[in-house]
C-alpha cells in the first residue's frame, strides 16, 4: 500500500463535514464524479478516469466506496484507505462499448447494495462525467431521487487544514523552482520545447526532499504572438531576440497545486510592457493589502480594479480563484472567484491563486501569487520577486 | 497565426466525410464536444477545455464555428483555420458561475444563427461535456431535435491519411527516445520522479527536428508493488535493486500520439518474469502476423489468446485500440478495440496501439507496438527491441 497523504483522522473529518451538508440537503447518498473530490475523500490516485469512475458516500457512518475499471481496482487497493470490499471494479468487458455501459453496471451495484431508492446527490458538472453516463445511471435507478450536488465537496475543500497547507508550501517551492529554471533556460534562439523539458523537470524533480506530481495545467510559456492568448501550448518555435514572455507554472505535491506566474523580457523592455508591469505589480500589492478574513471576494477584485483604472487599464476576466487538490484539466476549485458579484466571505484557511494576466494585442504580462488567508490577514505561499526578469 | 498541421485540403476532406455521414443520419447540424475531434476539424489547439467549448458543423458547405471562453478566442484566431467571425468567445462573466452557464449563451448563439430548429447530432460521451451543460443546451433550444452522435467523427478518424501517418512516425521516434531515456536513467536508488523528469524531457524535446507535445496519458513507470496496477502515478520512491519495471510511454507530434510499452529488469530476472515475457513477445508476433486489411479486430485478439493460452496465461482486458489525435485523458480513439466481440473489419490506414500488459500479483510485464495497417499487411511504426532490458 502506498503511503496516504494524510492521517485517517483527516479523512474522517472530511467525511463528517460532507455528511453534515448531505443531511442539511436531505441526501442519503452522494455520488462523487469529480476526480479531485474522489481523491480528497478516499486517497484514490491513478490515471484511470478515462473510463467512468465514481465514489459513493452513504449518509451512514460507513466507508465510502470507489468504483472504477476492474484493471484499476488494483490501484485502488494500493492508494485508497478503504477495506478491499469497498474498492470495486466494473468488468473489463464494459470498457468503451456501444452495447453496454459501465454506469449500467454501477447502477445495478447500487441497487444490490440496497441504495436504489435513496435521495441521491450527484455532481452534474464534473469533468469526465458525461450526459450519456448520467442517462444510463438514472435509467438504471428508476426509484432513486436525484438532486444536483455540484460543488458540495468543493466548498468544503475551500478551507484548508494545516496538513493541506504543508503540501501547498511544498508545491510552492516547486513552482518557484520551475520559474527559476525558466529564467535560466529561456533565451533567444532556444526552442520552446527545450525550455519546457527543463521546466517540467523542475516541476517534478525540483526538490531533493519530495516529488512533484503531474500538473493539472501544463506549463504555459507565452512568447511572441502567442502571448496574446493565455492557453496556447508550446511548439518548436525559437524565442526571439526581443520578446516579452509570460510564464504560468504550477508546482504540485501530493496533488496539491500552487500556481506562480511571472513575466520575462528578452532584449529591451518596451515602454508599454514596463508601464503595464508597474500597474500590475501595484495591483498585486492592492490584492495583498485587501485579502483577509471577512472581506468579500468581489472586494478584493475591486481593490485591484481601482489601481489599474488609475493606470488606464482594465481586465474582463476574474483575477483569482480557490486552488488546492487538482487533476487535469483545471487547478481551480470552482468555488471562490475574485470578481464582481462573488459575495463569498473569505475566511482563514482559504487559498486563492490570484493571477493578474493582461493579454494585449500580440503581447502579455502575468504576475500571480498563491495566497493563504490567515487569522490576521494573509501570507503568500509563493515567494519570488515580482518584477519582470530582463535578459538583455 | 500558428502554422496549421495540415493543408486546407485535408480539413476539407474531413468535413466532406463528416457531412456525408450527417446526411445519412438526417442531421443538419453537428455539435462536436470531443476536444480531439474539435482539433481534427478546425485545427484549434489550446488548454482551454476546462470551460465548455464546442465546434458546430452545419450541413451546408460553410465553415465550422468554434465557441469557447472569450479569453481563448485569441488562441482560436492563432490556431484554427476559419475566418475570425467563426471563432466565437462566450463572455468572461459566464465562467464557472452558478447563476448562468456558458451553454445558455451558446444555445442563444445557435438560435440567433437560425439553427435553433435543426436536427442536431451531438456527442454525448465527450470527456469535458457534462450532464449539466447538456441540460442547459437542450433547455435553451426547445425546438431542436437532438440525436446522439458519439463516435461519428471518431470513426472517420480511424482511417489515417498520409500526412497523419507522417506525424505518427515522428511521434513514434519520440516514444522510442523516451524508452531509451528510461533505460538509461532508471537504476537502483534513483527516484521515480527524477527518472520521469528525464523521460518527459525526451518526450517533448527528444528530436532536434520537431517538438513533442504534451502526452494524453502521462508516462507510467510501474516498478515494485505498483507494477500490479496499470495506471498508478510516479512518486519519490526509489527503484529497488531487484525490480521488474513496466514502462508505458507516448510520443506526440502535433497532437498525434504513438504508444510504446516495454519492460526492464533491475537485478536478476525472476524465472516467472522471463517466462511471461517470452509468452508475451510470442503473442506480439502472433498479433503482427494476423494484422492485415480484411481481418476482424476480434480475430487479431484470438491469435494472441491462442499463443498465451499455450503458455497457461490469460488476459481479461482488450489488447489494443485505435490511436491517433489525442488530448488528455486518453490516447485511444474509442472505436476499434482488439477484443472478443469487436467485428470491425480492419482496413488500410487504421493505426492501433496493441498493448500486451500482464499485471500479475505484485509485478507486471508490458510490451506494445503502434501498428499501421497497410495495403498488404502492417508496419510497426514503433521500432525498438522487444526483449526485457536487463540492468544487472
Amino acid at each position: 500500500m502506498i503511503e496516504l497523504p494524510f492521517a485517517r483522522a483527516e479523512y474522517d473529518l472530511r467525511l463528517k463535514k460532507i455528511r453534515t451538508e448531505m443531511e442539511k440537503r436531505g441526501l442519503d447518498l452522494l455520488i462523487v464524479n469529480d476526480v479531485a473530490n474522489q481523491h480528497y475523500i478516499t486517497g484514490y490516485d491513478g490515471w484511470s478516469f478515462y473510463t467512468p469512475q465514481v465514489v459513493l458516500v452513504p449518509i451512514e457512518n460507513e466507508e465510502p466506496v470507489w468504483i472504477g475499471r476492474a484493471m484499476d481496482a488494483a490501484g485502488g487497493l494500493l492508494t485508497a484507505w478503504m477495506k478491499p470490499e469497498n474498492v470495486v471494479g466494473f468488468p473489463e468487458d464494459h470498457v468503451q462499448r456501444v452495447d453496454r455501459h459501465p454506469m449500467d453496471w454501477i447502477a445495478q451495484w447500487i441497487s444490490r447494495k440496497g441504495w436504489g431508492s435513496r435521495r441521491i446527490g450527484i455532481e452534474l458538472e464534473a469533468y469526465y462525467y458525461s450526459p450519456k453516463a448520467h442517462a444510463r445511471l438514472t435509467a438504471g435507478l428508476p426509484n432513486a431521487k436525484f438532486q444536483d450536488a455540484d460543488l458540495l465537496v468543493n466548498w468544503i475543500r475551500a478551507v484548508k487544514t494545516k496538513p493541506e497547507i504543508e503540501y501547498l508550501r511544498k508545491a510552492s517551492l516547486l513552482a518557484q523552482a520551475a520559474v527559476s529554471k525558466a529564467y535560466e533556460v529561456i533565451a533567444p534562439g532556444v526552442r520552446e520545447c527545450d525550455a519546457i523539458a527543463q521546466i517540467q523537470g523542475a516541476q517534478v524533480a525540483g526538490s531533493p526532499d519530495f516529488a512533484g506530481d503531474i500538473t493539472a495545467l501544463p506549463p504555459t510559456i507565452l512568447g511572441g504572438e502567442n502571448a496574446s492568448a493565455p492557453h496556447i501550448m508550446w511548439s518548436d518555435r525559437r524565442f526571439g531576440a526581443n520578446e516579452t514572455i509570460a510564464l504560468e507554472l504550477a508546482g504540485v505535491c501530493r496533488r496539491y497545486a500552487a500556481g506562480l506566474a511571472r513575466t520575462m523580457q528578452l532584449g529591451k523592455t518596451p515602454q508599454r510592457v514596463a508601464d503595464t508591469a508597474k500597474a500590475v505589480i501595484e495591483g498585486m500589492d492592492a490584492v495583498l493589502e485587501a485579502t483577509r478574513p471577512g472581506i468579500l471576494a468581489e472586494d478584493v477584485e475591486a481593490a485591484w480594479r481601482k489601481v489599474i483604472a488609475r493606470h488606464g487599464l482594465k481586465k474582463e476576466s476574474r483575477i483569482g480563484y480557490s486552488i488546492g487538490v487538482a487533476y487535469p484539466p483545471d487547478w481551480g476549485e470552482h468555488t471562490i472567484s475574485l470578481r464582481p458579484g462573488d459575495k463569498t466571505v473569505l475566511e482563514s484557511g482559504n487559498v486563492v491563486h490570484s493571477i493578474l494576466g493582461m493579454w494585449m494585442e500580440g503581447w502579455g504580462i502575468e504576475v500571480s501569487e498563491t495566497i493563504l488567508v490567515t487569522e490576521r490577514g494573509n501570507e503568500t505561499l509563493t515567494r519570488f520577486p515580482r518584477e519582470i526578469h530582463v535578459k538583455a
